[in-house]
This record gives structure tokens, sequence and C-alpha cells, in this order.
């Protein structure tokens, strides 16, 4: 029986709510599988929390963490209580930071049982890999000169290393799968990042002849998601690129609440953490409304870490199970509350 | 009779086709109502002319454009010829700096007789304003180091001046409308220049009390503008946010090849250039395919910005008589080429 140690990092609002769902459900899969356990160490960690302790996590958190296989995370940010930068540059983006999580896995997909807006969207089935740790989000930067001659100056740093890190992992994942590269640029307008980028897709690209690349600036790209999404297989994006991509590819599966990602450490040398694409959403949370979807399919990708693959399937499979049969939460059409959703998926995979 | 003297800048591809089409409309549309006449100079500085001369535009180009009321503009860019960075920083962005085109507007509505790709679009019309002059398309930056060390670093400049004068017309152009403003940004994850994008919106919204204005992150708005696009009415975004949402914006609408824009000098102390959002599509240059509404509309966003706004409703109903009567290009499901679709406008335009 192989016992795999977890940190559940719940968060704030609905994350408490899907943290618990997605638990629920791992237990009964591994439980009904045998072999594997997860056990869970819970932390408290969130906007509350810093209410109490004014800041995010404690001092000695990432030691802690340190000690997990990976880490399930929620959601960070209830702006009513804490300032966004504040919370989520206090826990979310520190941990992608410090733990070196290079790269954020997210998949796009069109599922059983759930409307996309598309009025035509055939079957797309496509992962963006996202870089995690540097580009334009970053602390770098400043103000100068106040009332109207006020200016203030914001620096992306792109490193060659972090940026063959996601690239190599991109093609790598575009071999595995259908050797089609999409690579998200902007070079037109912004003239030192991204012709940096195209540079470095240019010299990776050497090493994987049999990956057909192709580079697409954001503005059309984006487009793209919602005229041709079924002609993607793996693209590649900048942290501010793949987050506004991301969130597309979640509205054309459908809803937000059911996008799952990976954040991976690539040399294994700190745990990765998984979290859904979604937030907080304090508006439904305590409601019992959430769609535990997203948590869910983020533990699918957890168990495929773990090189649990036919589990992560039978979980997924599950999934859909329950969205083809009308299960479902008011976000993607439904009437049912987060229970009723966990309890479905948990009896389709016991089936 | 006024004479308005307009500057002609076709550029690349069908950038050529489409402003000869919309010429055509224009002075039909003049001859028919009477009063006013729109006397077009045509420049060639384009990719071809780039590789003749060793540069976009001559030396003297931005003062012999200054003489002109306005400038029509086609499209930018032949990768095949020139690096994209070279011909539009050499033109079409060059033009946007040096002519203090500060507000980029650019309308997305749902168009009688196109199809949008989202299932259920309901009606929607709005108009995203974008900053057009500064901003995370910018000059400043560079790199540091060779090899795996390699580091590049882009600034993206905000001033206030640039960011009060693009929410101050934004916020007026919400008082006309609507009264319901959205703000993009980014706070959460950029951390310098967003959260004074933020600041700015906050201040410059105390001189507009009856407008109801709100921020949204761009990832999620450009999720929305997929999942709820009826619920906006203007939207006022950074140079690279408002070009990302304006992509998107085209693609809700059916096709980028419809997409009008204007950019807007807001002393009038220099020409305004009226563009349509999309480019020089080399793919289907020169084969009479493109299509030309992009840029009639475009010619009624002039004719607005010259307070002929009677005219150019009679501009954009010609549009839709046409859309709705099925004479459409490829793009947008028909058959028609780029020249019957520009006589069946003018027809419209004399019955
Ligand atoms: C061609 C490119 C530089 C330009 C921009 O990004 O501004 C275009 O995409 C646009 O939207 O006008
Ligand atoms: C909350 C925010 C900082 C975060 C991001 O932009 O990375 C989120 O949008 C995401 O996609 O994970």
């Amino acid at each position: 029986m192989r016992k795999i140690e977890l940190a559940a990092l719940p968060g704030d609002g609905v994350g408490i709510e899907v943290v618990e769902s997605a638990k629920d459900v791992l237990h009964t899969l591994a439980d009904a599988h045998g072999g594997v356990e997860f056990s869970f160490t819970t932390f408290p960690w969130s906007c509350d929390y810093y209410v109490e302790h004014g800041e995010m996590m404690p001092k000695d958190a990432m030691n802690t963490l340190k000690q997990f296989e990976a880490l399930f995370l929620g959601a960070v940010g209830n702006p009513a209580l804490v300032p966004d930068h504040i919370s989520l540059w206090g826990m979310l983006i520190k941990i992608r930071r410090e733990f070196e999580l290079s790269v954020n896995v997210r998949p796009a997909k069109r599922m059983k049982g759930i409307a996309s807006p598309l009025a035509n969207p055939k079957d797309f089935d496509f992962v963006v890999v996202r870089e995690n740790s540097e580009g334009e989000y970053s602390e770098v930067g400043g103000r100068i000169h106040q009332g109207e001659n006020e200016v203030a100056i914001q620096n992306a740093v792109f490193t060659r290393r972090a940026t063959e890190k996601v690239l190599r992992y991109a093609f790598q994942l575009a071999e595995k799968r259908n050797s089609r590269l999409v690579s998200a640029t902007k070079s037109n307008g912004i003239v030192h990042s991204m012709p940096f980028w195209d540079e470095v897709t240019k010299a990776v690209a050497t090493e994987y002849p049999h990956v057909n690349v192709q580079s697409n600036h954001i503005d059309a790209l984006a487009a793209f998601f919602v005229t041709k999404p079924s002609e993607f297989d793996v693209v590649v994006a900048s942290n501010l690129f793949g987050d506004i991509l991301t969130d597309v590819g979640s509205a054309i599966m459908g809803s937000i609440g059911i996008a799952p990602s990976a954040n991976i450490n690539l040399e294994g040398r700190y745990p990765s953490m998984f979290e859904p694409v979604h937030g907080s959403a304090p508006d439904i949370a305590g409601k019992g409304l959430a769609n535990p979807i997203g948590q869910i399919w983020t533990a699918k990708m957890m168990l495929d870490h773990f090189g649990y693959d036919e589990l992560g399937q039978t979980l997924l499979d599950a999934i859909e199970d329950v969205t083809e049969s009308g299960i479902k939460t008011r976000d993607i059409g439904g009437t049912s509350t987060t229970k009723e959703v966990t309890e479905a998926i948990k009896s389709s995979i016991l089936q």
C-alpha cells in the first residue's frame, strides 16, 4: 500500500467546499481501487487567517509544505478582507515561485453533458502550458513623480532558463500528443520580451524536429479559441498570456467552475501544486452551490502526476457520467448542489 | 460644399482592396447626399515600399500627413517581406504615437445577417476604448548576458497623463451611452502598472458620478466577452488588453473582417486615423475575396468624427441591408467577392 502525503490548502470562499468534495471523491476512489492511500493534512491559510495573524501563511509555511508530496489548493482571495495582490503574492504566487513550479498545465476540452457557449464547438481537446514563475507578473518596477507627472513602470522579466523550461515541457507534451504546438507571442507590439520568446521557441524547436510549431499573436490566438478551438493541440504561453488564454479556454468549455490545473516542479525538488483555474467566488461561497468539478478534475491531474493514470481516467469518466446524466450545478445549467454532484461522482466510481 | 481632405494609406495585402472599396462607397454616399466631398490623396507606403526604399515611409511623411484632416488606413504588414515589428513600428504604431492618437475606439456589435460563433449571443453592442500610445507596447527594455544566462527585460510605461486621457474619454462615452463602464485590470498579478491604472480609474470616476464603473481582471473579462457579451456597454483597457479584447470582440461578431476602429487625437492637433481591426491577410490578398465591411464600417466612424452622424447611420444601415440579404464574403459564410459586396452596399445607399 502506497501512502501519498498531501497538504490540503482549501484557502478562501468556495475553495473550502470544493476541496472537501474532491478529498471525499479521492478517498472513495482509493478505497475502491486499493493499493494507494491519500493522506491529507489541512492548513487553514487564507484571508481569514490573514485577518487574525497579519500574514497569509506562518513564517515556516514553506518549510512545512516542502515535506509533502504534493499540494492540493482550493482558491485564494477575498478582496473584501485582504487586497488581492497581498493575498495572492503572499500565498498562491509565493508558492508557485518559491517551489519553482515552472509550468502550469491547463487542459481545455469539451465535456459530455456540458453545453459550450459556442454554437458549433466540434470536439476540442487541447492543453495550455503556461509559464508560471516570471514574465509579466513581476514585482520589479515602481513609480516616479507625482500628480499629473506620475509615471508607473512595470518590468516583465524573461529569463532564458525559465523560457526554455516551459517550451521544452510544451514540446515534449506535444510529442506525446499530436505533435502540434502553437506558441503565443506579440512580437509585433511588445518588442523586447516577445522577440526573445520567439527566438527561444525557434531554438528549442530544433530539439523536437517532429513537432509542428507555429506562432500566433495573442490577440488572434484568443480569438481563435472562440472561432476554431478544435484546431489546437498544445499551446504554450507566457505567464500573462497563459492566464488570459486559459480563462477563454474555460469559457468555451462552459464554465470556469470545471477547469483544472497543475503547477509542476519539473525537477522534483519541491512538491507540485494542484489547483482549479477558478477563484474563491465570494458571491456563492458557503451556499453549497459551487461546482466541485474543477477541483475534482484537478485531483485527476494529481493522480496522473503520481502515475495513477488509470485511476485518473476512472475519475474523469465518472465526472462525465454525472454531467451527462444531468446532475449539474447552476453554472453549467443544472440545479444540483455541490454535495449532490459529489455524491453522484462517488456513486459512479463505485458502479 | 465642404471638401474634406483625406490621406489614404492602403498599406499592404487586402488593405489595398478594401480601401478602394470603402473610397468608392464614400464617394457614392457623398454624391447622393450632397454638401460634402471627400478628396483622397493616396500614399503607397507599405512593405513593398520598404523593399524598394529601405523605410516604410519617407523622412518627411509625418509632415506630409499632418496636412490632412484625417488618415484612412488599410492594413500594414507583410512578414514575408519585412519583419512585423519593423513594418508596424515604422508606420502604424509610429503614426499612432507621433500624432498622439491617444485612444483607439473599437465597437463590437451583433450585425444583422452575420452569424456569431456564440450559440446564444443575444444582442450585444459595446465599445472598447483602448489606450493607444504607451503601456505594454514599448521600446523600453533590452537584454543582458548571453546563452543560458540571457535575460530579456520589457518595460511597460504608464503615464498619468495618458491613462487619465483614455479613462476620461471612456467615462464621457459611457455618459453618452448607458453609463456603464468596465475597466480592464490585472492588479492581482501585475503589481505596479495595474494598481496604478486602478488608482487613476478611481480618481477619474469621481468626475463622472453618474457612471457606474467596475473593474474586471483581463482573464475574466476576456471570458465574459464569450459568456455574457450583452452585459457590456463601454470597456476601457490598456494598449495590450484592448488589443486582445477587441480581437475577441471581433470573433464574437462573426469575423475580424468586419470590425472597425478609430484612432483619435483628442486635442485636434493632428489628424485622427481610421483603420479596420484586421490585418493585411497575405493569404487572401489580391484575390478579390477580402471582406470590405471592416473598412467601410471604419469609414462610418470617420463620418461620425466629422459630425456626419446621419450619413454614418445610412452607411451602417446599408451594410446591414446587404449582410441581411446574404451578399457576404467567405469569412462570414457567403460566396460573394469584395466587389460584389461593395456594389451591393452602393446600391443600397442609392435606394
Ligand atoms: C498589428 C499590431 C501591432 C496591432 C496592435 O497590436 O495594435 C493590431 O493587432 C491592432 O489591433 O491594431
Ligand atoms: C489569481 C491570479 C493571480 C491567478 C493568476 O493570474 O495567475 C489566476 O487568475 C490564475 O489563473 O491562476
